[in-house]
């Protein structure tokens, strides 16, 4: 028992690095940028409070397990802008060995609870992924709507990129939610 | 459908703030203040991790779901270090009011909801609560061993202070816990 919890343990302090991880979008008032840890906060919060919005294929508790764990391979392996350039192939074999290293210092039985998880939201194929995945795209736009564009401004996003990269995962998961944030998308690249 | 859909992104827009309300308690790396929204995050994954410190009673999700919300009212109260000196009185006078005006942005259904996994949580009577509580207490001390010794240090805490403050709750939540640290916590201020 106390090996399991020193493992535990260990897995919890390598956790705290992700407070460490920035990303490539801004808080609300455009202060600082957002790290990767309080971006998993924040998007669990948007999943419980928009649960309405998906399918009742969708099992919340699940999807907000999904969320917590989203993020914790860029640890080793940094946050990918979805607006940035990145090599795919090359991208997803860095999460991959991220995640065996990082759910690996979990006892056996919870390092492949923890990965079959994570291996499911990444895949996108069942409800709750789909449903995650949406959120977990959603959280940026509304940021930066309100801090007046954000990471679109420096990556020089246009609206057309916007709804392939973001609509797209969006109106999987959660078409309510987009037709609601179409009109304001819209209206801000016209300006 | 459509003013429900604003009230909640109003809600999830104000909860960004969390982002910004910092806490006495330092990053394992001991490289800055850690914010309220970040420990939200690390703590849900305590919980999730050391599922198996709580009783059988306990229902892991629903203690996730607690953390997930717990420290939302500090957007307008603020946090208050535990080893600080407070006005208990005061401070719960404006943690409710922050929770009425906090929950209150939220439709009326959900509003009700939350705003009762946050008194439950407050109240520590329930096991899920009192899980959560001792969850919520356990990260800093870990942290605090981590960057050797962080608020402890700032705020000349005694071990017998901390063994109230802290052993108090992590016991009767999670008594597992405190019997793995107290040798470790024991050895830190004997140096
Ligand atoms: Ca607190």
């Amino acid at each position: 028992m106390s090996d399991r919890l020193t493992r535990q343990i260990t897995f919890l302090s390598e956790a705290d690095k992700l407070k460490s991880v920035m990303r490539a979008s801004r808080l609300h008032d455009a202060s600082r940028f957002e790290n990767s840890a309080e971006h998993s906060w924040h998007v669990m919060l948007y999943a419980f409070v928009l649960a309405d919005q998906a399918g009742p294929e969708v099992q919340i508790d699940r999807v907000i397990k999904m969320l917590l764990l989203h993020d914790m391979v860029e640890i080793d392996a940094g946050d990918n802008p979805i607006h940035g350039q990145v090599d795919a192939d090359a991208m997803a074999a860095e999460e991959q060995a991220a995640a065996d290293r990082i759910f690996g210092l979990l006892p056996a039985d919870q390092a492949q609870h923890f990965r079959a998880l994570w291996d499911e939201f990444e895949a996108a194929e069942t409800p709750d992924a789909i449903f995650a995945k949406s959120i977990d795209r959603v959280q940026t736009p509304i940021g930066n709507l309100a801090n007046g564009g954000g990471s679109w401004t420096e990556y020089n996003v246009t609206f057309d990129q916007l709804e392939a990269r973001v609509g797209t995962p969006v109106k999987r998961g959660a078409p309510g939610l987009w037709t609601w944030l179409l009109p304001q998308l819209r209206r801000f690249f016209t300006l």
